[in-house]
């Protein structure tokens, strides 16, 4: 077992299997997009442990309180991490951490953005540690995301 | 003639002319960014074969079906097949597609951005095959885009 | 002093200090990251001349007018040179600007982003020169943005 694997095992982190892409949608691209030693990560959404779509399902600020929108970032993160394990084989190939686009489904009113996207930013941070984990961020809402997810992440990684 | 332009031939796509810029509106950056073996490839809409933005114009869900809103995609395809080929003389220097970032106008209650941007994964997919043509991809809702365009993408691709 | 700060003081420009966070947020990232010879920028917004938010705040096409999210859009531009100048030590390293993600906090029914937009890009086309300011760009409606304020834009450069 790798180093960043074993840091989740003992952050009691558990990734989850690939998402169940909902009946009557085809998503025709992979999750990770590997080119030389950069790695691009498709837009992910929360997942449940049986790689379901994580509920509740919805807009921040409506649906879904500030801390159940951290905590969605937080599976993003998760699902994310489960689709580079799957894309590399190993997590401990990355080597950085580049940029994340975090991207929250936004009731009207709602504007604190970077305090969802938090929940996947402090557990790359937690699990990569801060040379590696570090990135270039933003964290912006959105008028809609597919399924009425939450928050919707996508990122880039370098690797070695 | 080169093989991806024969391959457009045989499937009967036409790529069109460059945008004609709305009266009124500067665009002060090009349609394409090259920086050794990467290629930024601009936000672009879906244009006519005239070169002026298709129509129709609004929202997906509400100006706009889901079907309307799958051909917007198509056409956008076209429309950065187009500004690469004019930036890169050749469409077969596209070694990898790397990231996609689908925006959709998006309706009060719309979410189906990923059916809509599979418009523009398809084509792209028929075109360089399932290789080259593979990308990251997001497909997202947004508050608004440019003169009311149904549908925007941006897009990075690597170059021999 | 470097070139493109002489350049800076002739056009009578002067970078903000460093962002001063709104009390009660925690942003756990670098407003710029770098590896090798990429640099990405996190999503930045206006700065006043003391390095709080500048105001007005909200939407455009509501509580700022066009010209008014112009202002905004090259106020970030300054607060990007400002976090570029802080990271790399001197902006002169810059070799390329490559692509920039303009967003605009939408109000319902304005559409006119790349109007907005154009107060970075002709900033940054004034500072840096047609060649190594030329960037690929998008400019789009966000349902909202941090703290209100009316524009965020992220960006990539090359550094040599």
């Amino acid at each position: 077992m790798g180093q960043i694997e074993q840091r989740l095992a003992a952050l009691g982190l558990v990734l989850p299997p690939p998402m169940q892409t909902p009946s009557g949608v085809v998503l025709p691209f992979p999750w990770v997009r590997i080119h030389g030693n950069r790695v691009f990560v498709s837009g992910h959404g929360p997942l449940a442990a049986d790689g379901s779509l994580a509920k509740p399902l919805g807009k921040v600020g409506a649906e879904l309180t500030q801390a159940q929108g951290y905590e969605a970032a937080r599976l993003t993160a998760l699902a994310i991490l489960s689709s580079l394990k799957q894309a590399l084989g190993e997590l401990d190939r990355i080597e950085a951490w580049l940029r994340v686009f975090g991207m929250v489904n936004a009731a009207p009113g709602f504007n604190r953005f970077p305090s969802v996207i938090n929940g996947f930013s402090e557990l790359v941070l937690e699990v990569f540690g801060p040379v590696v984990g570090a990135h270039a961020r933003s964290a912006v809402g959105m008028a809609g995301l597919p399924f009425d997810i939450p928050v919707e992440i996508e990122a880039e990684v370098a690797i070695r």
